[in-house]
């Protein structure tokens, strides 16, 4: 689903990323991740989609709300679980949405 | 690919989308696309996914790049024939990439 961001501005998360083959435990804690996003304060919503690379996108109200989910508990660990274990390479950009715009048919 | 982007301040383009049963020619134009927005300038690399939803980002050195992109006359016929045919929905956002970081194993 296009996430039913508001108008900017706001921040965006953009995680891209290449899987390893070791994948115990990914999805459990991918889904879990993305109920523990929703919950935070300033969340405004994430769009997300894998082929062999994946790109996720979360969507925040300020910096603020992006800095206190990096440092959330256990999406530490899923960070660490990340790079030990799941990830063979990502990179993680940090974006002001100035503009935006759509359609629908 | 992960776009090997330089480090930031830098924009990213995020246009996510569903397309429309009526795929006639798409492909090949979306091909035509990514090749000519190679030569443009400013022109900093992109990503791409579709499962059922499609994620391209495009990355571009600043705002007059990505406006000249936009204009650029074979882009505005696949714009329209876009909104005419393909798009069922999209939504594009404009980002200044204020941060990133990576990891590779």
């Amino acid at each position: 689903m296009i996430a039913p961001t508001p108008n900017p501005p706001y921040y965006a998360v953009i995680f891209t990323n290449y899987l390893t083959e070791n994948q115990d435990g990914y999805h459990e804690m991918a889904e879990r991740m993305v109920e523990l996003a929703k919950e935070q304060s300033g969340y405004l919503g994430h769009e997300s989609v894998r082929d062999q690379m994946g790109i996720t996108i979360s969507y925040w109200r300020d910096l603020e709300s992006i800095k206190k989910w990096k440092e959330e508990a256990e999406h530490q660990l899923a960070q660490q679980l990340g790079r030990e274990q799941w990830y063979q390479s990502f990179k993680t950009r940090i974006c002001l949405v100035e503009k935006d715009y759509g359609f629908e048919r």
